[in-house]
């Protein structure tokens, strides 16, 4: 192997770490984007619940069912209070099946949860809140497209930092 | 007046103060019966929910509506692990009234809370809990009979320490 034989064999090796650390980055770059599953969020404060029960609702697909909402220490103040949430607070929004049993309905196995979470600065491009979802009781992210699907609907809400939802004394 | 009458009045005040004494410590033994009101509890974990919409269910008088049971710190240990709760254990069942709107129930005023409290040696005649009941949104104690009713239908769950709810994942 002659002098010219190795360099190109190098130029060969640095071209595909290079293109390495372009996947790495770029995986980086999307993961960032997502919002890690809330540990932990079943003994957060409960917000309020809601059941779906008709096919007919505007909202039936896909969040037919009871759900409740929950928040964390960090924004429960900005619940009762009002206001806008600071970061670092994350919001789930925890839909289950439901079981008729005698005239009453009883929560079955869960669909998904919905998360919301705030960084003013990682999700400017959405109002400052990240979405995603997780199907079933995996921990794997659900939501493909960033949250923009989720923030479209939120914008509704603007006046009230995106958030549906309102405390329940 | 004679020395006779002013012992006469001096018995008289001694038999008033006497009687006086006694009612300030039947009260005080009748209130040590009751349970304070749970405040804070809208903080605490969420055990689990139910809704009862139908007249026909058992339990429709007076439990109809959407319910949701609550747990303090000392509590929640053991709803997730199971075995018996220590004392310092507070329970509260928050029912709601429900209304409907297209095609889904969402959460109305608040019918009345039930609680319960654990005190082994304080309420060693109903399994160790005291149980009481604040209706809508008073702290007003609501149970007449000590929970001596509230306690019979729960003898049914005594194998799981006198508690019906069973802890949602």
């Amino acid at each position: 192997m002659d002098l010219k034989e190795i360099l190109q064999k190098s130029d060969l090796r640095i071209f595909v770490i290079f293109l390495l650390l372009i996947s790495v980055t770029l995986v980086f770059a999307q993961e960032k984007k997502g919002i890690p599953y809330p540990a932990g969020y079943r003994g957060w404060a409960h917000i309020k619940s809601m059941l779906i029960f008709d096919e007919k609702h505007p909202l039936y697909n896909p969040f037919g069912g009871l759900h409740h909402i929950y928040v964390n220490a960090k924004g429960l103040t900005a619940y009762r209070k009002g206001g806008s949430f600071p970061d670092g607070t994350v919001i789930v929004f925890d839909l289950l099946e439901t079981k008729m049993d005698q005239g009453a309905y009883v929560e079955g196995s869960r669909k998904f949860i919905g998360v919301m979470q705030k960084d003013s600065k990682k999700f400017k491009e959405t109002g400052g809140w990240g979405f995603d979802a997780f199907e079933k009781d995996t921990k794997n992210s659900s939501v493909k497209d960033g949250g923009k699907s989720c923030f479209n609907c939120h914008t509704s809400q603007k006046e009230k930092d995106y958030v549906f939802s309102n405390y329940r004394l």
